[in-house]
């Protein structure tokens, strides 16, 4: 199916550009009232991720009530861990649980490692298939799956954390069992992903959330490789590659086999693209409090920002999911003053 | 008094050692049995703070414990919001939380920032003194607080946050509002660090545990220029800045007028110190989860990190304080490793 705005895949693949792409992450979601409507007819978010027409109505609703230039799947990470076997549940103000956590080579048992992507994870292609078909070519639909890291993170510690301790102290206890986990957390997400694409994701980007707990040689070992991995894999479409917080790797990141690199909030985005030159896009940053600003703020702040580029290759978003309890009418002036920003050429 | 071990102050003013001085964040705490038991006869955390004899007692348990080079006063950050009328509750496994925030000029009423800090933090001077009465000049004692970036967050957020957008928020939306409240903080900071010198604290060290939250112009302008005030302010004893996650501000850290700045475990000790040269000393920074390892991976790694040390102007620590379920003996390891470097010259 032709797509009609066409503008993010043309800007991760460093093609000509009319106007910077905008969209935000967590744009389906709690936000918006027609979300929050859908998700009051249900047990809660799990069952919202699981059930494919409700995902799809709700990942459109952003495109239609705000004007992003992409869907992104209405889904979570996690739902990774829990097709292995390891099922968690989503504590209201706290996050996720997991009942059983792998800290040892006989807690590999606990999960299973080779299964049928569509026997398991169904309800996310499924999901996939229905937006498309809505959508009706309209925009681009993004899908996504956590970096190995994150995932292992939350498949060791169990539940959010500040310091993931139980995770790091594996990497200094049993470095072999890491690695192990790490890469049948990698073969898995690759094919998570390519079953995600088949099912009609038009890019795909991978949130390495615990990148910033890491130091620089420890994330290399234990998060970059596994990430180089699926970016050499991932051949069919754009891909993104967001580290939040790993400052000490984003030259790193950039230099792997991917369209665009995430940048957050508070990262130098000038001092990134100075770094890199033209060979990515970069994709952010503006911070999300800047959405609890007057309408006026949020233009001369986002203004601001886009004053910043030193490169027409950019994806505009936020450098984070945005805040629960941001007004959407913050939102589309946001998107607005993206989209009526002309470039000085 | 005469210090017999002065080694830490040595290091701290840039003078010559004759090997690195050593310590940890929040040695003295839970990985003691001793400390435990202490605690067990006490209601809870905060009673401990605020019983000077018991605070005292395990200030000097690491001392005599694990041989460290320096006391750091048992206390937290938050008994400066407390004593400006925030009361908070220390609640299991979540943190502090607090019944009252500012948010508004109105919430300003909530809290009295004109006070005298011997009236209601008599008992952390009082803690001080004792401590150096029984410590007898083994070891230099180290006072603290926290910066005012960080109170703030506290005082505004009302607890730990993952991301303190409701404080993050007020920047934003009223920062009229938060210059003034930093301002009040800072001004109360200086009083009680002054405090705790004149009490008999050798050193003092400036806790900003939430640096890493902001972008590189909101710390300068929200977090530097009230560090910058208690930098300039405090000129009797050496000081320490530790920044944590402040990776675009650390030069700019280093440039203020303080003897010491720490680093945490994530940065590059060696990037920053050919950035700064030997104009300050650096404290840090190896990864807690370190002393997860074996004694001789301990040994390995602890040189290793010895080893990338281009100068003499250190002082050892870990690179944020100490998990509380670290084996002693561990910590041991860590200490002795580092008595025990020599120095190439």
């Amino acid at each position: 199916m032709k797509i009609q705005n066409d503008l993010i895949l043309r800007a991760a693949r460093g093609e000509s550009i009319e106007r910077y792409p905008v969209w935000l992450m967590r744009q389906a979601g709690r936000i918006l009232p027609e979300y929050r409507a859908v998700r009051s007819n249900l047990s809660g978010f799990k069952e919202l991720v699981e059930t494919p027409e409700r995902a799809a109505e709700v990942t459109i609703q952003p495109v239609d009530l705000l004007d992003v230039d992409a869907a992104i799947i209405f889904s979570d990470i996690l739902v990774v861990p829990e097709a292995m076997g390891l099922t968690y549940q989503m504590v209201e103000k706290k996050g996720p649980w997991f009942e059983k956590t792998i800290r040892s080579e006989e807690g590999l048992k606990y999960a299973e490692f080779d299964f049928d992507i569509e026997d398991r994870l169904g309800y996310v292609t499924e999901a996939i298939r229905i937006t498309n078909r809505e959508l009706n070519g309209r925009v681009p639909l993004i899908g996504f799956a956590g970096a190995p890291w994150t995932i292992f993170c939350y498949m060791t510690e169990g539940q959010g954390s500040k310091t993931f301790s139980e995770s790091r102290k594996i990497l200094y206890t049993n470095p072999t069992l890491a690695h192990e986990l790490l890469q049948r957390i990698t073969k898995v997400t690759i094919q998570y992903l390519k079953a995600q694409i088949k099912a009609g994701a038009h890019m795909v980007q991978i949130f390495d959330s615990w990148a910033g707990i890491l130091g620089k040689d420890q994330y290399a070992e234990f998060g970059l490789k596994y990430m180089n991995q699926i970016a050499s894999a991932i051949t069919e479409v754009p891909l993104t590659i967001f580290a939040k917080g790993a400052y000490n790797s984003v030259i790193e990141i950039a230099e792997m086999d991917c369209n665009t690199v995430g940048i957050d909030w508070n990262m130098d985005m000038a001092q990134i693209r100075q770094a890199i030159g033209e060979k990515r896009t970069l994709q952010g940053n503006l911070d999300p409090c800047v959405l609890y600003s007057s309408h006026s703020e949020i233009e001369r702040l986002t203004n601001n920002m886009l004053n910043t580029f030193k490169s027409e290759r950019h994806i505009v978003n936020l450098g984070h999911g945005v805040y629960p309890d941001i007004d959407p009418e913050k939102v589309k002036t946001f998107i607005k003053t993206v989209k009526n920003y002309e470039f000085k050429r």
